[in-house]
């Protein structure tokens, strides 16, 4: 079967079917159209016409969060926000642009906002042999229950940097050290745009490398994942090959992988899609 | 100064000034409007309109490669070929399907013919400095005279497969013994377009990254390279931002080296530009 798949799989959606969600002349999200009829409730905050909504309220960070914040308690009612998750996430034109303000973390695919997250591939070597961490997500969480997963994986919100993100999640997620995760090597990111439920998610995954003591363990503490086996990371990537037994974006971390780590033979005639689709350009 | 700035460089190109190159509804390649005009001479092998140049004649490999031929020898004579190589190419549709015909090598950006590379990062492990051997090209080379490249790069014939040609050049360039360059890692690939004199380049480039022992020394065979010298490959990447120093594509070799290695930091605003910009997608 085909590597490939993954990637078209979190690219699913319909340009059409979305319309810009303008702020002062920035494009801050994608919303649904069948959703933006929702924000006509709000006329002094939107302004909800054919091919764009614009939220037309003036005010600082705090203020526009606040308006954010009300917008969501409705759209939680009416059911067009899955879930209430108390984690805020910044939304801001592009990637090191101020925020305009936070959002709620379940609203973020109904306004279609940029979200990016950190995933830390954890490996070890065996002689010539590359060892991979997979962790086993909770068949209680909300996304993919009992996929499984990288070794570490984390959304950023709106008050943790990179690293902070990164080390946080390595303590949560697995009992890694920081004295280990800080060490943890940035070696790219994925982006993809995919249609969901509620909405969309237009993402973009951080990708760490670490390498891991041999006599390393993880153990997790948030009950987030529940099992954690260390694999040949060939076989780990036949996994990805073969099945959908990772989250879905997970795939695409563990497709950068192995093209990093030569994992996939560049002979493949799959090989220059992989390579030049894993990124999805951002606009 | 930006690293982009090398990407936006290779990739310069006008769209509206090249028309799609088609045999047997295959686009093969792209040619300038201008430089079809010089095609109308050959009605019996090429259709040449507004929008379009069409290959119009049938035959094997060797009889379209033949036809291909006689036209270079044409077009070198008008000076619209800048250079007779000897060395061919394959026109195929797409990485891994089978080449329509060969191409002299100095004929592919005219027919703008997608054209493949390898190039090889060499690096050494210093305690925690990774470095890189960084070769001078000689200044009698028709491209890029006198600029910086890799330890070793080249263009992929029609008889050589990836790493055949990885292992012929290592011997040539930089007389890296082919026990050493069959342990390179595929690592992924850049691409770009960009219009030159001649017509356009759009170019896949292959990357591998090996680990070369610390106490060899390159040594050039072909006349190719004039010098090598082994440098902090944070060093590297800062000349790179700096300066045009190196071959413009070679940058862009180097740039991916660099967010492999962890060598750019992830909150640099650039960053994700940088990551998804890389690598045109293939059309």
């Amino acid at each position: 079967m085909s590597l490939l798949r993954h990637i078209r799989q979190c690219n699913e959606h319909r340009p059409d079917h979305f319309v810009p969600f303008w702020h002062r002349g920035d494009r801050l999200g994608l919303i649904r159209k069948k959703n933006a009829e929702a924000l006509r409730r709000f006329p002094s905050a939107y302004e909800v016409d054919a091919d764009a909504v614009r939220l037309v309220v003036d005010g600082d960070f705090d203020a526009l969060s606040a308006i954010i914040e009300e917008t969501t308690e409705h759209l939680v009612a009416e059911g067009l926000v899955a879930k209430w998750r108390n984690e805020f996430f910044a939304a801001a034109p592009r990637w090191g642009a101020p925020a305009h303000f936070k959002i709620d973390r379940g609203a973020v695919p109904f306004f279609g906002v940029r979200a990016y997250g950190v995933h830390l591939n954890g490996y070890v070597r065996d002689g010539a042999t590359l060892k991979l961490w997979v962790g086993r997500r909770s068949p209680k969480k909300a996304v993919a229950p009992g996929k499984l997963d990288n070794l570490v994986a984390g959304g950023i919100d709106y008050k943790h940097g990179l690293l902070e993100t990164l080390i946080k999640e390595s303590e949560e997620e697995a009992s890694l050290p920081p004295a280990i995760a800080r060490h943890a090597v940035p070696v790219g990111a994925v982006s993809y745009r995919m249609a969901v439920t509620h909405g969309l998610r237009d993402d973009v995954l951080f990708c760490y490398d670490v390498e891991v003591p041999p006599d390393f363990v993880p153990n997790n503490n948030d009950g987030e994942l529940v099992a954690f086996t260390l694999e040949d990371a060939a076989h780990v990537i036949e996994l990805v090959r073969q099945g959908d037994t990772f989250k879905f974006n997970v795939n695409l971390v563990l497709i950068d992988f192995a093209l990093r780590h030569g994992l996939i033979a560049p002979d493949d005639p799959e090989y220059l899609d992989l390579v030049t689709q894993l990124r999805r350009p951002l606009d």
